[in-house]
Parts: structure tokens; sequence; C-alpha cells
């Protein structure tokens, strides 16, 4: 495998450049019976989608998602699904004049050493376009998760220096920051104004959680469930780091404390984020992840270009002031996915020992 | 694959239980002529032996490994290498008093309604002795990527509450705990024998890096190095959070701040942590890793039985007060497992363009 | 995976049904630089498109690829390539006839057990048309080897029971039948009008070849180059045996017969096809393929519907009498596919010794 | 993958050569439940080991197998399974003399040019003496589907130019061929006397069936379940074809013949040998595969050396005169991974949908 798959018996492929004809998906191993629509995958799409609040990139992509196999009178068929987006909105002349450029903190640079040469135009490959298809294809995935009582949420968690804390799921789709507490949202627009006025860009952290997840879902020892989870989150766009649970607060504790002890009324604590050994344990599934702060700022930078002559960069283009804002339904894609992945796997090994011991509410 | 396979050009398989009778690998994918013999492996294995200080367990293991195949004449063939330890020290007595109950904040719970069943005598394969293999495999990964000028290292930079600063890599290998700050030694020390009192543990985070490693290693999109690492990271027992570069520290920062601007002379900062775009950019890589408090304490702890039944449970047997001590050369190990996988990958497609732009040194 | 991919470092991915809306197909792991455009493509994909004579399928589909991602400026990039074939002439009424029943020999009862639900329109997934991408794949990979001057070719060698000798490739693009003997086209013309008479179908006998292969390909001892062309060419449908070099005659031949020598001046003969101990070396890589007659005939068959009951089967729509008449394009894109998938893998892994002696031509 | 791992799901990763100190196995994926115990194991490894009858290499090797890990109280915990054969009777004296020649029709040339150099002792990993991890793993599975109703057996079914038709079932495991004609046996054995007195060997051809397959099992478009049993049967040593039902009889046939016209009684015929569209049908599973006359032979033989010089080799050493004649319990094994992997990667995508059409019986 190159890099352009992601899980093993339910997996996606993708492909699909910034300004290129199409983006495009297939995913395997879907079971059969599944209802699923254009319109679901639209309204996950439409959740992350460029242009829909003034906090965001200003290209305007309608994101329209087309099925084009494994679909047949509105269910998974259990063979290959296709779905491909078109791009519309490319100003591939906003690009040109940066093609002999590296810009900081971008792929351009890695790029250009791992394959030399590159498709310059908006990122190319590493453009954060790239993870329409997830959401995509994450649709499918919640859907199926939902028909077994396993709902995927997510919701901004940090926005630079403003922390959030978790108040309700409604709020979370009533602005345009994922944010859950209905409060903070005027000083999430201020700083936002702010930064924008300042040319800067900002960093967030996300928390996306899983409730419903049976106990057994992971497979020890390298694809644990929270490996995998790891896996998936740090490969998205602008992630440079990921928690589950108590992630690094748990350094700090002890034993005593961390331990999540049990009752025959439930687990009474969830230091560990749902997961032990690897492996599901029927407590809400937590994650975290930091996204960095854009790259594209229009602040000038220091760089050097093709010929290892020093520049001075300004990326004006269309860009994101804070990639973490369409962050969240990107998160839980790849959570639904891995989730999804491993309950399929899970009941291709294990089905022949029946479990007894009642499960912990 | 059920997960115990890592990596997919250059891949590490392993079995073993804690208390079966041997721990063994399989070594696919390493290219032929690199020079290989026991007892380089087995340095790699003393550093992470079980009773080789007062800090960890006092289990009794020699962790002699064998070469089985796949080396000829002192160097790799290419052909699959098998290694092997024996299990001596297994006080299986020990367990059995607690195989009917789910031990809190263990696989116990987990395996059992995964599986239906398990090994319980010390965790099974849940057991961290299972990341001896991890370390002697990481040997191998280690030397072949000492030949290409690329080392990695690591250490431990937060011990419970007290943090570490990088001082020197000799000091690391001078003290138990992987501590590069000799003078925080006694500290250390004392803060471990006030937790031996108060018969609990602790976490901690380590920190690796890996320096000399070429611009472009790391697949697009899903299989980015930062993403594959942290899979691997997170897939070591007690892991719960894994950073890139700075990590979680860059929700704050701002763009302006973040970006590692370029000059014909190199980078002038690096908070990616050798890492664009999934890429490797050719400075250092820098991951760090938070892991839990160990939960086999003797402080009682409550908890259910396999007929759903309250039970109250003492963790006796022979155990870390905290698993981050020894974890740092796994996680090296895994690091290093990590890019030779990169390398391998990465030169199979990629070396029919020449790359003509300087590398920045 | 799921099934629907082809290869481990290059791999190959599909989707469509053959009433569906589109074929696609994602290609990774592709060496950034190669040289492809769609009349490249096009080119492959008219050898085997429907309609092109009076002894296949009537269907009319222009077949015309669409390449989406991963070419920019004429050259791959060496990210995701992704292709689609839009279905134009579906006249899915033909088949609502025989929704509900088990057309012999066709995949319709197998499906139906193993999803519990189908695209019952001209086969699904399961039609013959779902190749098409795979000859557009193909020709990439053929593109690519000719690069390293490795030529894959193929022919009919029988078609019924009229066997065929090799005698020259200018005549294989000359009819419809790949026969590399022109002298034979005008009996293989008479006995495809006589099987239309006879409302019959028949089965054929096609051979690939590989010249210019370097020794050193195929990776001991699963994946073997053999057993992966084995595997890549019986997963061309209708496909019912392989061979390798003399394939099922090695069983009545003697070791002193079979064994090919070698001299300085190369190997006295070829009766391995090219692969010993599953590794490429260095001389022409030959297998033969068995494909049986074509499933679907107008005289009536027995057959059961989805209740249990008894039918009787005609299946009328448009189809090839010999289906093996148009697989010619297809083995050729499977043997390409596989040679270049096990290129990569063994560069990847092998270039740190170098060989000395010297190769045989 | 790098070539020693054979499944997806249920997988079979393998090291060992000829001369090492051992071989040795890891399964992943198996179910937990299975009973498993060496004694079985070591029944079916007694059934292909060297030196059981005259007409086979007289190397002696008790070929014990221990089981390391995965299984506990007798049964298996779903955590990966190590074996491992301690090899006991190496000559390696026998082979310094042809250190530096490459014996025809052998993987000496082959594996000298792949990695550059190579363990010579007995052919090292090409050697057959790896086909007993196989076998050994192969028992598990037997064991598992022998659980679930589903039966692999081989049987010889030509030795040289000796045609063998099937008679029954219980002679096959009371002579050394594997034949289940107890009449053609005497004619047999004068056959590979007199190769002996010709110091010639011969090829062979071995039939595999699998009954009590349920329909569904085999993943479309490129695992199908007859390209995956080509896969893995073309992966045996000195296998030159392979054929599913009537293989290249298929040829000749016209439609109206091949197809397998079903009635509510079931199936009428059986061309298919037991899969529709790479999918099993629920009807037997027939496989037949080509071996190779054994490339050792005491007859001197051109070859060339690692220099590139003309040399004269006589292969003496202990060899088996037919390798088919030890290749039955191998054929059924590689069958029975094959069914195994695939049973569990159905029943992880598809249970969501009910059948209820009844199965042919």
């Amino acid at each position: 495998m190159s890099g352009n798959t992601f899980g093993k018996l339910f997996t996606l492929t993708t492909f699909g450049e910034s300004h290129g004809p199409a983006l495009g998906a297939i995913i395997d191993g879907c079971p059969p019976g599944v209802p699923v629509d254009e319109a679901t995958l639209q309204h996950e799409l439409d959740r992350r989608r460029p242009g829909s609040s003034r906090f965001t990139t200003q290209r305007r992509e309608p994101d329209r998602v087309r099925i084009l196999s494994g679909v047949f009178e509105g269910v998974t068929t259990g063979t290959s699904i296709g779905l491909m987006i078109e791009n519309t909105d490319q100003r591939s002349k906003d690009y040109s004049r940066i093609k002999d450029q590296f810009r900081p903190a971008h792929a351009d640079y890695t790029y250009h050493h791992k394959y030399g040469l590159r498709d310059y135009r908006g990122g190319g490959r590493s453009s954060a376009r790239e993870t329409a298809m997830r959401v995509a294809a994450g649709a499918i995935a919640k859907q199926y998760l939902a028909g077994r009582g396993i709902r995927v949420r997510g919701y901004m968690s940090q926005l630079g220096p403003i922390g959030i804390e978790f108040r309700d799921w409604q709020a979370v789709d009533e602005n345009p920051f994922f944010c859950p507490d209905p409060d903070k949202v005027p000083e999430l627009e201020d700083y936002m104004e702010q930064l924008r006025r300042d040319q800067d860009s900002v960093g967030a952290k996300i928390s996306v959680v899983a409730e419903g997840v049976p106990p057994g879902l992971g497979e020890p020892v390298f694809d644990r469930l929270d490996a995998e989870l790891a896996h998936g989150l740090m490969s998205i766009n602008a992630v440079k780091g990921v928690e589950i649970g108590d992630g690094f607060a748990a350094v700090a504790q002890r034993g005593s404390e961390h331990r999540d002890e049990m009752t025959p009324d439930g687990f009474l604590s969830n230091h560990a984020g749902g997961v032990l050994g690897g492996i599901s344990s029927g407590q809400t599934i937590i994650a975290h992840l930091a996204l960095k702060p854009t790259s594209s700022i229009t602040t000038p930078g220091r760089s050097i270009d093709i010929h290892g002559e020093p520049v001075e960069v300004i990326t004006r283009g269309r860009h994101d002031p804070c990639v973490g804002i369409r962050a969240t339904p990107i998160a839980e894609a790849m959570m639904a996915l891995t989730l999804m992945d491993h309950l399929l796997r899970h009941r291709g090994q294990n089905q022949d020992v029946a479990v007894t011991t009642p499960r912990l509410s």
C-alpha cells in the first residue's frame, strides 16, 4: 500500500488534488443492505464545506458528491462503492506565482524531495481539500454504526488560547466553530476578527467521542483500537498530537487515581477513554487532537526556491485562518471509519465462543 | 491482518504470552547484507530487561534472544528472520487467584469480552512482556539505519509531576530512568521510594528523536510518517498520547510563530518535529509519548468477576511501579521500525526522478 | 482488503457495475515522472472494447477513459491516479426479466448467497465489463515497463478445439481474435459462425509473455512471481486454469528433460517459463490461461429462482460467444500489473548488496 | 508484505532455512476456542515427513512441532500462535561443494541475483523443507473447518506418465503415494524403481477437494476464491500449473456442456469445480496442480558458477526423486488455509442481510 488507503477489512482509498478535475474514493468491504443515499453524504459534506462562514476559506465549492457504484435500489450491495466530487472553483492562476517556491510549513519542500516534481496548484494532493472524501466515506460508516447504536460526534474544545468546556451537543451544530458552549461563541468570533486583522492564523483542539461502542473492538498488539485511532486522526492535515482519554494528563496521575474501578453498576470513571489494553471497554471512546495554525498567512515569511535561493513568501490565495474550525467533521469521519473497520474485523475472527459475562452498562 | 504485524514492506510479526513457553517474532523484508548478531540484539534487550534495577519489576528474565533464520555468515540474507526468547521465570501460581477477576485498568475485562476466554496468567498476550520482541526487532532496524547515518534515541522527559529538561545523551545511559539530566536523578529516586511506600504507581513522558533522516519519507495521505509513528507509539502498552514536534502546544500558537522558516542555511526552527505534510523534512524527527501509571498496584481496588459479581482486587505479582521507566528502548524501537519501513517503501516507489534541489543541512 | 484491490506496493483498486453510472479505478504507488496520457490508455481500452467486431458482444460502449488525478503536465506525480469511464449503453430493461432467476454458470446464485441481495442488471459487479479498468491500469504499467525494456504481449493459442501455433507478433493485431497465425483466421471465423448458428459458446486458451524482465523479481515464499501471476490471471472472469512455462506438461517430464541447463551464453531451454524458485530468471516469462465458454447462451437451461423453484433460463441480452476473444488485452494487463508491483517491491528491499555475477543474456 | 505471509484475516507467516537451526511460523487471526494440540499438528506433519518411505528423501527429520503461544488449556485464545520445529539432521558439508555453483532448475541463480548473496546449504529458504510449517498451520485450519462440516482432502492423480483414477479415500492413506487406487500402487512402485536406476526424476499431478464448503466464500473481483487458491497452490515449490474444476479441458468445451444446470434437488454437474464468479457455490471445490520433476538429480548437468564460468553440476545430497509424492498434504494445507481465511473475511463483511433462499444440497 502506498498511503492512499485507510483500514483493513473496511477500506477507504482516495484520489484527488486541490486543483485537479475531481476528488474521488473507493470504499471496499462495506456490508450489504446499508441504506445509503447522496443526501446523507451531502449533509456531512456540507458540514465541512469551504465558504460556509466568514471564518473559513472563501473558495466556493458546492462539493456535490455522486455515488457511482455499490449502491442499488437505495442500499449497499457489498461490492465496492465509487464516489466522486467534481472540482469547480479552481483558480490555478493564484498559484503560478509560487510554482518554484517552497511555502514555509507546507508540504511543498517535502513533496518536492520525495517525488522530484509536484503539482504546485493549491498544494496538489497535500491540500486539505482531500479530506472531503474522508467525510463522504465517514458518512457511510456513521450510518452503519448508527444502525448498531453507535454514535460518533465531535466538537471544538480549544481555539488558540481559548479553552472551551463541553456544555451540550445541540449547540455544536448551531455555530460555525462546532463550539459546544453557546456563551463562548462571541469570544471566538472576536478572536477570529483580531486574527484576520493581524494577518495571522492559530491552532485548535478538537475532541471526538463515540458512544455505544460494544466491548471487544481492537486487535492486539499493534492494531489496538487506540493505535489505529491515533493513526487515523494524526493523518488529518495539520494534526500534531492525539490523546486517548486523559492523554498527557495521565503522566502526572497516580495509579490509584487513573485506574477506572468497576462495580456491577458500571465503571466509576473513564480516565482510559474507553480503551483498555487497546480494546474497547464499552465506555465512551474519547479522543482529542491538536491542530497546528494554518501555514498559509499573508504575513511574509522567509524560504527558499527550488534552486536553493532565498525568497520571501506571501501566501495569498483563499485560506482558512484556523484549519481547526472545519476539522470536527473530518475527525468524526476518521473515528467512524476506524470503528467500522474494527467492528467487521472483530466479528470476522470472534464469534465462536459465547460471552456470558454481563456487559457493564 | 489481525493485529500482530507492524509495518508494510519491512514487517514485524510477534507472538508470545507473559507466562507461555516463549516469545518470538518474524521480521520480513529486511534487506540482505545487514550485519546482525545476537550480541547486538541482546544489548538492546538488556536496556529494557526486567529486574535490572530496584525501580522495575523483580521478575528475573535473562531475555536471551536466539536468531533462528534469515542470517547467514553474519549478515542478513533477505529472507524472513525468526527470533525467539524462552521464558524462564514464570510464576503462574501468582495469578491463579485472580483467574476469575478483572483487574481494574487492565485488559482482563476487554480480552474476556473480545475472545470469550483468556490466558489470565500475568495478562497473557496483553502483558508488556510482549514488547521484548519489539526491542529485538528494533535493534536490527537501528543497525540498518545507522549504516545510513540515521540515529534513533530516546529519554525520559517527565516522571509523574517531575519535568526533566534534556541535558545530554551520555547521561541517559548512566541511570535506570533514561534521564538526560544527571542532577535530576536523586529526585527521581526519592520520588520512586515514596511511591513504593504509598503502594502506588505513576505515569511518565518519553521523548524520542531521529537524527539524519533524509527528506521524503512518509506516504500521503493516510500513511504519513507522523500518522504511522503515532500508530506505532500508541500501540505500546500504557501509552495514552502522542505528539509530533510541538504537539498540543501548537494549539495556542500562531502561524507566524509555528511555521518553520527556511533559508539556504537551513530551517530556522523545528516546531513541526521534522515532518511537513506527513513527509520527513530532513530535520530531526521529534515525538513525545504519555504513559499512564501502572495499573497493577497493591492498593485494593473495586472490580467485578466473570460472573458480574463485585470483588476487591489487590494485584500482588511483580510489577513495575512506573511502566514508563522501561519504555524508552521500546519507543526507540517503534520509531526505528517505522522509519525503516518507510525508507524501503519510499525507495521502492521513488527513484525514477532525480532531485536536483539541494537539501537543507 | 475486501477483494477489489490488486497488488501490494503498486496497487489497483476498482469499482463499477455493468449497468451502473460508471466504472472507475485508483492506482496507487505509481512512481512519479511516468509519461501518461488518455490516448495511451484509450489505445489499450480499444483493444478490448465491446462491439469492435461481429464476434463479440454488440453492446456499444465508447469506453472513454478520463484521468482525474495523479498526472500533472503529462507525467505522473507519484500520488494516487483516479480513472473513470462513464457507462453509456446500459439497457437495463433487458435484465428485469431475469431479476429473480439464477442464470446457470453465472455468479447470480453465489452473489445472492454471499450478500443476500444483488444488482441483477447484466451481472452487476460480476460482469466482465469490470475488466475495462484492469486494461486501463495495465496500460500505465506497460508504459512504465516499456521504459525499462520490458514488453508484455499476448495472443490466442487455442479457440475451442482449434489449436493455434505462434507465428508472429504482427499478425496478432491484425485480426479480432489476437491470433498469431494469419492462415488460421478463416478457420476461426468459420468456427464462430457455426457457433452462432448453434446458439452456443466455447472456451479459449490465451498465452502471455513478458520479455526483458530482469532476474530477481518475486518474493519468496508465498508471493512468488508465478504465484501472484496465477492469482492475477485466475482473477479474470471465466479463467479456470493457469500454467507457467510447460505447466501440466511438466507432470510427464523427467528432470533431465525439464531442467533448463545454463552456459555462459545463456539458458539452453525455457521449460520453466522464466521463473525459478518463484523468482524471475531473466528468461521470457510465459503463462497460459484457460477460459471457459461464455455462460450466457440462448439455448434454454434448467435453473432455480430465488424462491428455490425450478425455472427455464434463456439468456438473451448482448453477449460474447467466446469470452476468450477479448481476454488477451486483459491477460496482458494482469501480467503487466504483477510485474510492475514486483519490480517496485524488489527494489524497495534489495539494493544494498551489489550483484557482480553476470546476467545470462 | 515481503512474501512470507499468506492470507489476509487468517494469516500464516513463516521463517526457516533447510539447514538453519529451526523452522517456525506465526498464525494470526485464529478464532478463540478451537481445540488444538501438538499431536494433531504432528499427525499432519508425519504425513509429509521426509524419510517416511524409500521413495522420498532419506534425510531423517523427526519434525517435532512445538506450540509456543496462542493456545491455553487446550484451546486457542485468539492471539497469535507461535510454532517451531528444530532442525536436527542438517549435513551442511554435503553442500559446501556447490557453494559457488548454480544448480540448474533450482533457485540458486535467481536468489543470487535477487539478494546478491544466499544461504547455499540445501537451497536455504528455497528448500521444500519450508513447507513443513504450511502443513502444521494447515492442520489448525483443517481442525477449524472440520468443526464447521468442511473437509479438505487430496490425492495423487498422475505420476509421470501414469494417470490415476480416483477410487476411494481410504486407499489414499494406505500407500506412500497418496494414490486413491490400490491396484495402481505396484505400477507406481515399479516406475519409481526404474527412475532410481535411471538417476532421474519425474513430475506429478495432485488433486485436492473440499467438501461441505458453504456458498458465499470468495471476494470479488481480485480475491476470488479460485484466484487465491491458485495463488496458494502455485506458491508450493515445483508447482507449474493450477486448474479449478475442468481447468484446461474447458477450453474445448461448449457453453451448453460446461454450464452446471441447477434444479431444486441440486446442481446437475460440477464442471466449475465449486466456484462461480469467484465465489463458492456450495458444491465440492476441486483443484488440480502440476508439479515439475525434482531438479536435484545425479545425472550431470551443464551450468555456470558465480563468476559466470561453465561448470558441470551433479546434485548428490538426499533428495526426493518425485517432489509430487509428498505434495498432497501440502496442497491440502494451502486449500484449508485459503478456505479458512475466506470464511473469516466473509463473515466479517456479510451478516447484515439474511439469506432466505434455500441452499442447494
